[in-house]
Order: C-alpha cells, then structure tokens, then sequence
C-alpha cells in the first residue's frame, strides 16, 4: 500500500473532538501573516506538507484549524488556532512542544494566548493553595503580603538565619531564599533549610505573628523531590522553584506529588523567552497563565520601574493572567526586580491587594537596620492599602 | 553585629580558586558595555548592589571578575567574566541559572562562549558514545549517516512500523520518531517503540546491514526514566529528548543514568533562546557546547537554506562546538529543517563527514517511492563523500 492511502479510520474513533486553543501574534502583510498561521497548523502537528499527507483524518484532525484571523495593530495579525485535545497527549511536556516548540526558532511568531480545554485539567493541576489559602495561612485577610529574599550567596547557613529572624521579627510575611542558593558549599540546602525554617517560626511563635521560611528548591533533576520533601519536613512554608531551570513539566509534577506546601515561581533562565515583541511567549502567558495553570501559588516577575526591561503593559498583561476567572485558583503576582519602599504606591495601585510585593536588597538600603527598614516596608504598604 | 560585618571568614577555606568562564557579547557603547559586564558580575551571583556587600571574602571570591574585555564590531562588546566553580554547586541547574538566570530577561547581553572548569566533569558528563562508538555500532567508518524521521503524527503503531521498514530497506542508518510523537492515543509510546525496533531490527538482520530505531522519549518528569527503560529493554538503538521541554538537566540525568543507549537531541521549544542576535544564547553555545556537555551524542539543528532562519555562520559555530577537542567525546551535528536531496552536497562540502543528515518529508517529495528515495539519498551521499 503506498503512503498516501495509509488508513487512518483509526483517527475518527479516537479523536473525541475536545480542542484547545492558541492565539499568535505573527508579524507582516496579510499574506505573510495568513501563511505563518497555515504554516503553525502543520508545523506543530504533523510537521509535513499538507498537500503530501495521507487524505482523511489526518489533515481533518491533526492539523491544527485557524478560527480567527485579524489585524493587531499595524504589519500584525492575530490568528487563533485550535488543536485537537490528542496532539498533545495528556503530557504538559508534548503540550507545551504543540504550543511553541518548533515554532519558537521562526520569525515574527509570537504566542500571545492559551487556552486549554476543559479535559487538560488533568495535567494542568492549577494552585493547590492560592490567594484564599494563602491569605488563610498566614492570618492577612486583605493587605498585600510582604516578601524578602536572603542574600548575598556567599554567606554562611546562620548567618542566613540571622537575617530571617530579623526579617520575621521586622514583619515579613514571607521569607525566601535567593533563587541563587542552592546547596553550594558555603551554605549546604539541608543545613540552610533547617535554621533559617527554625529562625522563622521561633519568632513566628514568640512573636505570635506568622512568617514563612521558603527554601531554593531549585534542584538537578533526580534531586528535586528529595529537597522538597526535606524542606516540608523541617519546617518550611512554602518552596520555590525556577522551571526554565528545572523544565516547566517539573513545577506540574510538585504540584500533584502533594508535598503540601505552596509553590512560588521564579524566571530565571526562561525569563528570556518574553523578551521580543515579535518572537517568544507573551509575559502574560509565560510568566501568568502557564505558570498558574502547571500548579505555581506565585509567580515573582520583573517589574517595570526595576533594573529589568518590561513595561507597565507587559506587568499588566501578568497580573491579569493570575486572577482571570477560570477553574482554578487565583494566584498572587509578584512584582520584584529592583523595587525599594518608593515603588509600593504604583505597585498597589495598579495591581490592588492581592500581591506578594518583593523587595530584596531594597530592605538593606537606607538606614541600614534591617528591621526598621522592614517596619518601613508594612507601614508603606498598610498607608498605601486600597 | 551589623550584616555589613557578618563573618565570612568561612568562604576562605571553602573557595578552591578553580573557575568557569562565560563570554557575553554586551550591546552598546564601550561605557553601557563595561556597565553590563560589571552588573553581571553581581546580578549572576550575589543579586546585591556591591558596595552594600560585606566586606572581604564575598565580593572577592563570590562575584564575578571581568578577565577580559575587547571590542566586537560596531556597538558591541565581548565580555569573557569568570566565576567561583563553588557558586554553580556542582549542579546544572544552578550553573545555568549563573551563566544566565537573571540576565536572560535583560537586554543587551548575549551568552557567545562557556567554558567549564575541569571539576565540573562530574556534572558535564559528555557524551557516553560520541561519534567514534556510533559509528562503530552502525558498522560506517567515514560517510555521513543516513537519518530520516517517522511521521506525522497521527498515523498508529502499524503504520509507522511499516514506514520504518520501508526506510531501513532503504538503507536509512538511523530512523527515528519525529519529535511531536509522544504517547498519543492513536499510537501509544509502548506499542510505537516495540513495532518499530522490531521492525528495523527484523529489516537489519535480513538484509544484513545495521540500521537503528530511536524512540522520542520526551516526557513528563516522573516519566522520562521509565520512557528509556522501556525504549532500551525493546530493541531501540537510541534515545531522543527535547531538552528544552524535559527540563536541560534531565539530559544530564539520563546519560548519568547509564540506560547505555546514545542521546540525540532535539531544539523544539529552547530554540527560540538562540534567536536574537543580541541576547539569549549563542547557537553555538546552546546547540553544541552546552548539549555536548550535558552528555547528548547528536545534536539536531535547523540549517541554513531550510524552513528555519539560522545563519550559515550560525550553523558553522554548531559544528565546530560538537568538534573542539576537549575532554570529551566528539558528537554528531545533525543538520535538519526541510532538507532536501539537494541540500547534501553543501552540507558535506561546509560540514565534513562527521554529521547525521536528517531529511524527514524530503523523502517523500518526488517520485513517492519512498525506498527508491532512500536509496537516492544513500547514492547522493556517497557522490559527495569527501
């Protein structure tokens, strides 16, 4: 039998018709526009001439179909293209590769939106905790929580903890290890994990006001589930990962181990793919909805008016993607990136109350003492709460 | 005792003085690029302005030193910086996130060169079979290799086990899945990887000439190791992942794994990070020199003159990053991306003997014989053999 008459009656019986959606921004005149979105229906799928496939299902079914096309402003189109729920096989890995994985290396495609379908809840678990949850934990119904980092990498793991229990005596909410620490010789994770957990609920405890430490767990491959087990174990609050280091597919894979503890994410490395206007993943995609959707509590990003590039569009566009109404959680955006007490106004009042606000080395400028500088930090914050 | 006075008399015994290198090509005048270079010196390490650092050993030893600094055509500049193996913690994950975490999302830097130290083998493993071993094992001394992809997507089990064996008569060396099949229902990864080794190894013992089967083992987290286990108990010849969905470690881990088959690589997804000619990743960097230490054998990449926009140049800095004589094995590039017949005379005559000719629909293009095309491909080869 030739290849063209292959028989592909088995498609009609498997596909169940469930489809999810992708919007992307693809750059130039019409025409070049209308062949990008053409070329992504194949590319992504069958990765093969249309006109030499098998007739039938195939191009029926796996072929991804465009279901919108329009302008977007000046030399741009929008073109919305759905795909049968099967191309990407339950596997937040084989998704992610029908969204953007070879057409990550061509020009001028940029994936603006997504939109799983209702039977990809499986393998997109969503927050375990959340806004509610978290508020819940950490006894603050309202204001926006109050978010610090222990650095410099460098330091030894008690000197760590003497700057968390400054940090939880000053007020602060949340206390998290620079996404820079890992278990590096200086400051092993266990030893790290296990003062600065301690450090932050003695004074959680003698202070009667909540804190959480929340440990790196950033990690190689066969060691990431032991160091999130270790650090619920020992008394962490939270964990942080960064995915494009670890693979996103790791951040879903916390989510459903049920370690039970919230999960903030960090853009190291992966950072980069919202960076073009023309080309990557929108930051509201990248940064809001893949992250939520895989399983994150938080999502920290560079915030306009820091040391990084975004705009006040692009923050907007992420702080929109964490809350969106949709069958999951609501999840806090994390503004960070260079923000001192002066941002804190700008910060809520674009973003309201549910935000963790991060201010690292931002707390160790002015007057030097850390937990008057953290005082600062809430009293800012609760002058500026909406 | 004041943080700007914490002890850290500790790094002294701690920092062996063994360092990695990164070279960046820095966007801007001679004064925006020395600022670049200084800010990733601290942005990559400590994330802390310096002059708040505690004195001594941090600064010294933990940030980043800039060790040269030259010219690179107009507006740009080469920046090569090295830093304290201790800060990347024997870890790739880590080691990524200090070549470029953070900087990823700044504009203006571009990673152009990594050059480990010689401690970090235990971690940069290279290669378990590099060019020599798969050579031997495919019994070709000195043409380029025979490598075509099963596809599309959507066709069952049977029927891409039929393709295999039209492809192995053909006298195709390697034959592998294409990178979009993962465990699709409508032709499930176990029943796939079964009916195709059999069918390529039943083809090889009958007409008495080693072609190979190699599975796409892209996979979610807790799934990868079982994928290659299954892959190397039923008959597969090698693996394929797609690093920038499983997470860039986890191809570190299955060569650590010794599942005893060779890696190829593939760029769907991370290829979009070596796109811009001013920031992500250099090609070279991300297709060869990191893959290559990261244990991959083959590395595919779209080339120049295809249906991807890399440059000849591009690809030429792939090529030589698989090759350089370090203290690893040698890999295949593996040039791909709508290539044709026509293609492979400059493909030879550019990159040598020593790659993986991947032409996927380029064999089903003319006659529709699909054998006779194989054999096409073998004779054009052959005539161009250098």
């Amino acid at each position: 039998m030739s290849f063209k008459n292959f028989n592909t009656q088995h498609l009609l019986a498997q596909i169940t018709g469930s489809r999810f959606s992708a919007t992307y921004r693809l750059t130039g005149n019409e025409q070049e526009a209308r062949d990008k979105a053409a070329d992504i229906c194949t590319e992504q799928t069958v990765e093969f001439p249309f006109q030499l496939l098998p007739q039938g299902a195939i191009p029926d079914q796996i072929v991804g179909r465009i279901e919108r096309f329009e302008p977007d402003g000046e030399n741009a189109f929008l073109a919305t293209i759905t795909f049968a729920d099967e191309t990407a096989a339950n596997e937040s890995t084989q998704l992610l590769n029908v969204l953007f994985g070879n057409i990550s290396i061509k020009r001028g495609i940029k994936l603006a939106a997504f939109k799983p379908s209702e039977s990809q809840t499986p393998f997109l678990p969503g927050a375990q905790f959340g806004v509610d949850a978290i508020r819940k934990i950490l006894n603050v119904p309202k204001r926006p929580l109050l978010f610090t980092a222990l650095k410099p990498m460098g330091l030894s793991a008690p000197n760590l903890a003497e700057l968390a229990k400054l940090f939880a005596e000053g007020g602060i909410d949340i206390i998290k290890d620079d996404h820079g620490l890992s278990d590096q010789v200086f400051s092993r994770f266990k030893e790290r994990v296990t003062s600065c957990a301690n450090a932050v609920n003695e004074a959680s405890v003698r202070l009667n006001r909540k804190s959480i430490y929340v440990p790196n767990i950033t990690a190689p491959f066969d060691q990431l589930l032991d160091r999130a087990t270790f650090a619920k174990e020992n008394g962490a609050g939270a964990v942080m990962i960064s995915p494009g280091l670890t693979g996103l597919d790791a951040l879903r894979y916390l989510t459903q181990s049920k370690i039970g503890l919230p999960i903030i994410v960090h853009p190291a490395f992966i950072g980069g793919m919202a960076m073009s206007p023309t080309e990557g993943i929108g930051c509201g995609v990248l940064y809001g909805t893949l992250m939520r959707l895989l399983g994150a509590d938080a999502t920290i990003f560079p915030n306009f008016g820091g040391r990084f590039p975004l705009s006040q569009d692009d923050c907007m566009q992420i702080v929109k993607a964490c809350r969106e109404p949709i069958r999951i959680p609501s999840i806090f955006p994390s503004p960070a990136g260079g923000m001192e007490l002066k941002n804190i106004r700008n910060m809520v009042e674009l973003y309201g109350n549910d935000m963790l606000i991060l201010i690292g080395s931002g707390l160790f400028r002015g007057s030097g003492n850390l937990t008057d500088n953290c005082k600062r930090f809430r009293d800012e914050v609760d002058s500026c709460l909406q």
